[in-house]
């Protein structure tokens, strides 16, 4: 069976960096950068291990996809993202030019649309995509973070 | 003569930062973070150098606080960064929860100041440091690179 590089594909490969996370006790939230049907970048949210409140799954994956082409900007790439990204990523996204973003879950809280799109004009955004799945893992992130305290 | 600790000493340090960054053909920029009197972390601009968007003076110098520091949030501290913050670097300081900051020149097209208020609400913001001295830097690199093209 040929594999399908569509976007529910990619953002599985984003869910397992999630995974990655969540095993190492941060907010599970992956990414991964494509260009041309190829992962050139993947990256899990490393706040806590990093001591680095920039460390978040979309800025690492940034720095990374851009240190792989040689380049800064990112214009022929497409990000998956399993949460909807915050100001901050927002803000390097915009500076990136990159193409697309997929993003799974929404962050009603934090995320750049409640403060209006901050995005690049030129830069196509589909949400929802494994909503469910990414949502789950950071449903079970917050809840065993509460049985704790 | 004692030297005094004000919110100018600071900035002059911010604009030694973006000197450096001049000289290396950046957008000059530059910050410091200060706790207890004393910096504790200084930055420049590198996003050519680093081929890395995401290089912004006030990302550098937040990562490197937090390393100084051996945690992530800058409660305690102030940052003195000689332009206005963009959208990234607002998001990234929303999450550090620093307590002050005092930026040189305005920056009105892509500060952070244009989208609304986007800082934390216990952050204190304090424009017009040397602004003069800090705009000045900024305007000579953009007429240089005005002639060359």
């Amino acid at each position: 069976m040929r594999i399908k590089f569509d976007e529910k594909y990619f953002m599985a490969k984003a869910i397992d960096e999630a995974k990655i996370a969540l095993s190492m006790g941060e907010v599970p939230i992956g990414a991964v950068i494509v260009a041309d049907d190829r992962i050139i970048a993947r990256a899990h949210n490393q706040v806590e291990r990093l001591n680095d409140v920039t460390a978040h799954a979309e800025m690492l994956a940034i720095t990374s996809a851009a240190n792989y082409l040689g380049g800064k900007y990112l214009e022929n790439c497409t990000m998956y993202v399993t949460m909807e990204p915050c100001q901050m990523c927002a803000g390097a996204l915009y500076w990136s030019r990159i193409s697309k973003i997929y993003y799974g879950a929404e962050d009603p809280k934090r995320g750049f649309t409640a403060l209006g799109n901050l995005m690049h004009p030129k830069t196509k955004i589909h949400k929802g995509v494994l909503e469910h799945e990414c949502k789950e893992l950071l449903d079970k992130f917050f809840i065993s973070r509460r049985n704790l305290n």
